[in-house]
């Protein structure tokens, strides 16, 4: 076993038995390397396992420190439900979140933004501003329908498919909103049955709601992601002809699912004829470097269609994201011309800069780290306000918590919210069934100001109130 | 009759006489000032007058000229064949056309783009630099489904409908091609019948294709517009749910329809339960000032859906469209929602500081003129290099004239044209009809370099060698 392997072996058993308790601070890396006789590398790497583990954190300029009693919360249940293909019919409640979460002094809890307030995004300003000055006349024409050369090579360069495809497989988009509705559009039509996970992030929902599309929700494990065998059943008992998964990191759950699932997957998919729908757009937030596998990188027949933006690893404003069509390029051109004729290029050009200059992978690097001190802060602060017997995910990326709570009185609990200006997307707008009404999902992408550690404290407490 | 007008009418009549002759410069402003013992302003004004109709142009820092000859083609004949609803059936041939613009050395002479080597733009890249520098973090974060306030309130300061309105019936979207489909999508599902103008921009009928509506083509004359007989007629026969118009600068012709046309285009919708789509992309435009109103400045129902957008008054690179969509606004939203989320934040912004800085009609006043001026030297070359009894269109406003010539032999035609790498728009992309088999839609937006000037005599001399 490597030096480093078994550093971090020791210390995960000293942890476990409780040598050091939870949230404390451990030894320095250069305490470890003098215990051990080791070099400030080898240490190092030792806790970079523990990190990987989520057994502990890092805190700049500080140290690093246990991850407070994670084991205390159960992980929510997987919910086994007879399923149907239905069609959609909610749909208001979606919208008027998103009207509420424009006004003030409103504070939301799920808003699925990144933290843009970092110095990794500094660059993104110069290049910006380079751009602007530079004055090129290519970017007042129009783009061209396949999205701007530069940036589709970047993007094939930072791609884990890369040696299947070429920059020319890449299609631009204005969003991984708008790269999902193409994907669906190209492969569906009409009132097809889509497989979907359960629970599904309501931007998809409404989506497959708009376009008229049947669903068919398949029950999804806060660990591993979708049950296969179910949708195995699916495909055997209903003409299911996509499946959209998010391998990793998941929305709302932030699990990803095992390399071998992913290859079953596909043969299912193969075998019934259908398409797969990849929703890659969290997976540069990944806990675990490098990045897990997409599906595409399997994909020798162009049966997947991977569907990604810079909206959650950048910044949403970058209004940048795309698409791998496989077999389906030529029908996704069509649709994204029908829908806008072409993007825009000024910040295609940003972003494709902003990829050759080298700032996209230390920015990742720095965000992966972000998130995963602020999951801890957040699963602390729920763990310490909601009514005992809360279970909470236990996200490998990404910045999103799914909680389930006891049963409450719902009418009871938006209202109380309401009153304090407390906004939280409830699990109904997960799913079509009516599993999920003890389920929210809290984004944690944003630092633990007062007005938000309060919203979560007033959140739990009325929970705690509403109790049935 | 007011003094300017007195004099415009006296050198209407000495044009006409063959006083000053076709192509001839004019007296200057000071001498005709002098000689009809004027002031200078109202010697202005009267050339004014004669430029809005048509007979003359200025050529900055030279002097006004007569527009040669522009009675000599006649205008192309309306087409009047028998109605009925059919399904687009085309389809890859005007994604081929978009295609093949993108290649290298090829002279595209129906590319439907703006000039913007002008100094009135030079503000628009001051402004970018300006949003880049401010580091509003605004700018990195999701747009409100509606779109940015700030534009939308600048929009309705520029809108001829502006007392009908507020700012909070306008919604922003990325391109007028999106603000149609979105119209289409809001006011007809399905198979739906919607009147069109015939002929239509290729853009039009594939987004139409695209959502599988059946359309019906209105025949439309080249100076007045749409037929409204044939409205009626159709209105009468079938279920037509809505009637997609440009009423100001149509494309390709360049034609407006009179102010008592729209008043009862709209009465027509209205006694019929349909829709109108107002496309007022172009209107910015209009040679004549103030420009033309719009219909939507009649509609106090909510029935007009107007659709504009930058990409032709300004710079398709803009990526900044809008809709006003009356009583479709909520409908309008979802499917905004459901196309792309919500808008890029940093291109409205620089909008909207654009307009707020008083840089957008300045910016017009200079394009009007210069299309005016490019129309005249457009049309002196297709008149001197095309087959005789060519017919061509007499824009009131816009870039493109629509060319009627004797019928040929269009594979020949076709052939010589790509050896020569001159591409052009030919009228089967205007139609499902077989009605423009002999025409052809011509840009004048860009300046006559030689490379298109030997374009439009290459194409020219080909007609001729392929006539039948």
């Amino acid at each position: 076993m490597l030096l480093y392997k078994q550093i971090s072996q020791t210390l995960q058993e000293k942890i476990h038995r409780g040598d050091y308790l939870s949230g404390e601070k451990l030894p320095s890396v250069r305490a470890i390397g003098r215990e051990h006789a080791v070099s400030l590398t080898t240490a190092q790497l030792a806790y970079r396992e523990l990190e990987k583990m989520q057994l502990i954190y890092a805190v700049p300029k500080s140290g690093y420190f246990v991850i407070p009693d994670k084991s205390e919360a159960l992980l929510p249940k997987v919910v086994n439900y007879i399923q149907k293909p239905v069609h959609i019919e909610q749909w208001n409640p979606t919208i008027d979140f998103l009207r509420v979460e424009e006004r003030e002094g409103v504070t939301s809890l799920s808003c699925a933004v990144p933290n843009i307030d970092t110095k990794t995004l500094e660059p993104l300003w110069q290049e910006m501003n380079m751009v602007s000055r530079r004055k090129n006349r290519l970017m007042l024409e129009y783009d061209s329908l396949q999205g701007l050369a530069a940036l589709r090579e970047q993007i094939h360069n930072i791609s884990d498919h890369k040696p299947l495809i070429t920059a020319d497989d890449i299609v631009t988009t204005t969003s991984g909103h708008q790269s999902l509705s193409l994907a669906i559009q190209a492969c569906t039509q009409g009132a097809d049955v889509v497989a979907v996970e359960s629970p599904a992030f309501p931007g998809l929902l409404q989506t497959l709601y708009g376009l008229g599309r049947k669903i068919i929700e398949i029950p999804t494990d806060p660990q591993t992601g979708i049950d296969l065998d179910r949708v195995q059943e699916a495909f055997e008992r209903w003409p299911v002809k996509a499946v959209i998964v998010t391998p990793t990191c998941n929305n709302p759950m932030g699990c990803s699912m095992p390399d071998i699932h992913k290859q079953r997957l596909l043969e299912l998919t193969t075998q019934h004829g259908a398409a797969i729908i990849e929703n890659d757009i969290l997976a540069g937030l990944a806990y675990d470097y490098p990045r897990p596998s997409t599906i595409k990188s399997l994909d020798n027949e162009g049966r997947v269609i991977l569907c990604s933006s810079f909206s959650k690893t950048i910044a949403p404003g970058t209004r940048t994201g795309w698409i791998v069509p496989g077999k389906y390029k030529e029908k996704v051109m069509h649709l994204k011309y029908l829908s806008h004729c072409s993007g825009e290029i000024f910040m295609q050009q940003v972003m494709a800069n902003f990829l050759r200059d080298g700032h996209y992978f230390p920015h990742l690097r720095h965000m992966r780290q972000h998130y995963s001190e602020l999951q801890c802060q957040y699963r602390e602060l729920v763990e310490s306000h909601f009514p005992p017997m809360t279970r909470i995910s236990r996200p490998q990326g990404g910045f999103s918590l799914w909680v389930e709570h006891p049963p409450v009185d719902s009418r009871k609990l938006l209202e109380v919210l309401k009153r304090n200006k407390v906004i939280v997307l409830t699990g109904d707008h997960f799913s079509t069934s009516n599993c999920f009404a003890n389920h929210l999902r809290i984004n944690y992408a944003l630092p633990l100001i007062p007005r938000r550690r309060n919203g979560i404290k007033i959140l739990g407490e009325t929970l705690k109130l509403a109790s049935l």
